[in-house]
């Protein structure tokens, strides 16, 4: 509770180091009473550990019951309460039965001794009747002097270091939603979906702020607000609530098979949009005119602020980019993928060392393990075997379950079990305005820009799902719990939560009926591409996306990094120039030759859609439904390419076995439900057979 | 270090409670230089925030070495070195490295700061003028004065709190041994197993103690001891260094495919010897006289520590069945198995709950970890969807192997970053004769007796592997570093570290060329039954085994608590008499009914085995080698079952289709190898064939 540490620590990593002296304070005290003093200690140590026993179990039993509910609501079927939402009610349940159902005794673990002394070392040593006893600063501890609420022991027992959340609830939340992307989708979007991420949120974050600073400004004057309340922490308070959490909208989307596009392009979004939250989270925290005047403008505090955005995100990307590349260099090279157990453990260490490393250098931990979990998709997952690919994707998959459901109920309970909310009713509606209108200013005007460029228009009722859906989960809570010491920032973590809630449950549960309310059409099989590409035109449908510097990185991606990198994509040999032969053929693999005739990723689809013909091979074998190679000659094996063009993980994720895409499942339904689809001619069949 | 809280937590469960008062002490210091103080407080969080992520990427870069040293090993097949010494080796470079190669300066995080007051409180609060910072008790620092070892402060930075094994790192090691126990030579031999594991280690306990408090007194009179060292702390080293660990050796026999009873007797005999060792480690803890003479003989002190031991063995054996029982119920009664995810996410939540249940109800919560898997391996895994069954075995498999890593690697470490170390020659070379005669007074007088009435005698060269192959690892380092506070814990701590890197490095790698010399058969195929059961006659080869109380245990087990719990089993509705019909038919699954006609469990075979004739059903559903399902009469029906009893886990390990045992691979081979095998007349094959 309460301490600044990580929030401040981008700052200071940027502000010139200063020499700090070592502070030794000798205290002495008056002994008595030495007698006894070790039983009693470790009599304490023991309760101390029963009691943090009974703790977690208290969590455990939460999630058990979640697990529970959660099964008994898919069973019949229920949609309108998803997981996360039943965690947080249980959450709050047991937030209200420990708050005024218990009451325990003023109880023994509450053994308080009060230093005053000049400064709050990190270790701290007691001199007890000649032995030593050592401390370790836990954060400061606020309003110590009000025990006003019933059972405030026993509640400020079942609060976990906000830190918790940033070092070990996040990380695998946030790898699991880079593994688990579904690139091709991704990739096609990729555009718009970086354009919603950046220049969305930064606008959704203004906004929030100027919104907020209005909602500030009028409660002063009305006599409301009491304390400071700056523009930056308005700023800050949007940036917290611009961090969009879509696994509730997502888990309906997948449940009904919602459009793809608009599933990747809400999925993307969030994605980096936590990332983006985060880091501008803690740069606004990083703007901090000189002399404490927070309130005046200062253009080189501005500067600073907008350094740090840059330095930590390119920082923390570029460190998990390298471990991604620098655990498929080793999974490709050496023969790992014989012993599934090693190779797994080594993926999960080189994904957690990524987040350390991030940490230990002073960047972002979870951005860079997001970007980690997205290069260690794109090339580290082809070089793995089989088995291995499967508990990868596995252990993040229970790893991210818990830890997601852990968060929620933790909300549920914080809003009874933390003793320093600060409701604010002005406050409270400003803020649900500032949000709404925020993520308008998001949505609407960057998906107008983005059509301008798209074929493939995001549709208007695609832009009420992606309005209505903007909740806000995990990350926003994190952010905002991470440092509730003064006034305003426990108003905004009051607010943040009562918006989570609002918007897990009332947006979560309305996704269905606004789904029905929009016409977009369910029931869409994600494996099957969408064939708008073959029927308008080969170089339209994804053109927007493949501007000029995306078409670039996918060449060299697809020609260079992935060979390099993986089993996968053409043989070096055939990319390279002649004189890099030697490199070229000791960096091929074996496989990579029996690849070159049936090359089927995401990338070949974007470059040969750029109207430019392969450039690595005229010939793609393509299966018929019997399972004999065909093989097609270079216009045909557009489409047989954009028809088996979906990438491993996502094949994976299908599971089929043969799957036979029908003409008469009318795949050329266009992106929107409106016009309606007309029929479509039965083109090059054979070829789209996936095998 | 160096606390004594858990050590002690069963003593003072067991003492009468006495009333504790609050001790509040209000110390009054100078406040001076507040300025400045938040950003140095900041600073200060922030660099110890870094050097935590640093310190844990060290242990991480470290794994990663292993892991991939270990693949290159294995890609090799050099079997001289495990993993596990391996580890050791890293970590011990790791250490020397730390302590005299990198030169830390007298660094930032050094902030001590002393107060001398009359108690060591849990939680302490620190008034840093006005502000109040909280701090938690770390333990007892033990030598504070002399900083006389280079890089101090770093080297106790990278010292974990020794809760961490206990609590973290040992609970997935212990149920994965549980889970992974192949119950159905683990059950064929589960009498010599018991003997081994109570008798045995107790036996070992007291013998190693014993030579250990001659070693004590001859250390006394030629002047080496200067500090007390009583019989108890020889006992306690006798507990601590009984506990062996099979892992290197196991991993080889593996490797190698050593005669399935041995690895069962070692197996068993091991993970048991893990749960003796640590009760037997509290309840010698619970031994003290009244007085502070605690080398005198007290009755009722011993009598208190019979009581400790027999209640927190029975304890925990109830928690950890208890849960496992639950989980079984729960799993059969739900379809939870339809969302492999929850259900695996239940699993483990329900497994880590026993741990803690434990821990909350004074029990030792390791104990109750290893039974809740044997239970969950016995019961629940038998409901759970395939597809969970593998999540759950990977999932412990990865953490087992990463937490068995990180333990042997911080032991290297150890070596040279813990700071107190005692090495005592006298000791030293005391305590390797004692563990010598101790484990030789464990396994050659048990092996003994139980060879009395065993008919498959446990044949010499299989004493002598099993005597050269008590290796000593985590267990033992867990519970000498649990409690280093004395001088003499602290020898102990020293002695039992260089026991484990001899045992690991000397008698690890030394175990092939063992079983070469003791002529150990090796290559035998697990699943393959070992058929001396068939040829010797049907009783005799495991009627020790199945003495009454077992016999009648395996029958009830069968009968009723396996249909209870399970989908497996025979149904409810042929085992509880008539008058249950209601309850019966409530109990019992559709899918029992299902299976009925080929019930093929470890018990099956036990109970026929018995004389008794199958009691539930005398035909037996087995295959041709093209799947035809064969119908075979009761005799038959016994090599039949014999052939394909092999549990659902022991068959998920071997993950073979159809698996052909011919007769030419010459099974008659009896359980030692002298005498040589006679050839065997081609029995029954068509029934032996697996599907």
């Amino acid at each position: 509770m309460g301490s600044q540490r990580r929030l401040t620590s981008l700052t200071m990593a940027f502000i010139i180091p200063r020499l700090l002296c070592l502070v030794c304070v000798s205290v002495v005290c008056r002994g008595e009473n030495t007698e006894m003093v070790n039983v009693v200690t470790e009599r304490k140590a023991e309760e101390s550990h029963r009691q943090d026993s009974t703790d977690l179990l208290i969590f455990i039993m939460l999630l058990t019951l979640t697990i529970l509910t959660i099964w008994l609501f898919k069973h019949r079927r229920v949609r309108f309460l998803h997981e996360t939402g039943l965690a947080m009610i249980y959450g709050l349940l047991m937030g209200v039965i420990l708050r005024f159902g218990v009451h325990s005794p003023q109880d023994v673990n509450n053994v308080t001794l009060t230093c005053a002394v000049n400064s709050s070392p990190s270790t701290l040593l007691v001199n007890v009747s000649g032995r030593f006893y050592e401390y370790s600063l836990k954060g400061e501890f606020r309003d110590s002097k009000g025990h006003d609420v019933p059972n405030a022991e026993m509640l400020r027992k079942v609060t976990f270091d906000p830190e918790v959340f940033f070092n070990i609830l996040l990380p695998p939340i946030i790898f699991h939603a880079g593994y688990s992307l579904k690139r091709r989708h991704f990739f096609r979007n990729l555009g718009s979906i970086l354009s919603y991420a950046f220049v969305g949120t930064v606008v959704s974050c203004f906004v929030t702020g100027l919104v907020m600073y209005g909602c500030v400004v009028f409660m002063k004057v009305i006599g409301q607000l009491r304390e400071d309340f700056f523009f930056t922490d308005c700023l800050f308070f949007g940036a917290i609530v611009s961090a969009t959490d879509p696994i509730t909208v997502l888990a309906i989307f997948n449940e009904l098979m919602v459009d793809v596009d608009l599933y990747a392009l809400m999925f993307g979004e969030s994605v980096l949009n936590d990332a983006i939250a985060i880091i501008l989270s803690s740069s606004i925290g990083a703007y901090q005119p000189e002399g404490d005047n927070r309130d005046t403008f200062d253009g080189s505090a501005l500067l600073k602020s907008l350094g740090v955005f840059l330095g930590v995100f390119s920082g923390s990307f570029a460190m998990g980019a390298a471990t991604g590349v620098m655990t498929a260099l080793v999974t490709k090279f050496t023969k790992l993928r014989d012993f599934p157990l090693l190779e797994t453990a080594l993926f999960f260490l080189m994904s957690w060392s990524t987040f350390l490393l991030a940490e230990a250098c002073g960047f972002t931990g979870v951005v860079a393990v997001l970007f980690c979990g997205i290069t260690q998709a794109h090339y580290t997952y082809n070089n793995l075997s089989d088995d291995s690919k499967s508990r990868t994707k596995q252990l993040f998959e229970v790893l991210n379950f818990l830890a997601e459901n852990f968060i929620f109920s933790y909300m549920g309970l914080t809003l009874f079990s933390f003793q320093h909310h600060v409701f604010n009713p002005c406050f409270i509606i400003g803020a649900f305005l500032a949000i709404f209108l925020g993520r308008a200013a998001n949505i609407y005007p960057i998906s107008f820009l983005v059509n301008l460029g798209r074929k493939n228009k995001i549709a208007a009722n695609f832009q009420h799902v992606m309005m209505f859906s903007g909740l806000r989960g995990a990350m926003a809570f994190a952010l905002a719990i991470r440092d509730t010491a003064t006034y305003a920032r426990q108003m905004m973590f009051s607010t943040t939560l009562l918006i989570v809630f609002f918007t897990v449950w009332i947006c979560g549960g309305g996704t269905t009926p606004m789904l029905s309310l929009m016409q977009i059409r369910v029931g869409v099989d994600s494996d099957q591409d969408n064939p708008t590409t073959a029927l308008d035109g080969v170089q339209t449908s994804t053109k927007q996306e493949s501007a000029w510097p995306l078409r670039l990185w996918y060449t060299f991606d697809h020609n260079y990094l992935k060979p390099i990198l993986t089993h996968s994509g053409p043989p070096l040999t055939s990319t390279l120039p002649g004189c890099c032969g030697p490199i070229a053929r000791c960096l091929t693999s074996s496989q990579a030759y029996e690849n070159v005739g049936r090359l089927h990723d995401e990338d070949t689809e974007l470059i040969l859609n750029d109207g430019g013909c392969s450039m690595y091979g005229d010939m793609t074998v393509s299966t018929d439904a019997q399972g004999v190679p065909t093989n097609s000659s270079s216009q045909a094996g557009v489409y047989s390419i954009a028809g088996t063009s979906d990438d491993p993980l996502d094949r994976e994720l299908a599971f089929g076995g043969t799957r036979l895409v029908l003409p008469t499942e009318d795949p050329q339904e266009p992106l929107t439900s409106f016009p309606p689809p007309p029929p479509s001619p039965p083109l090059a069949d054979p070829l789209r057979h996936r095998v």
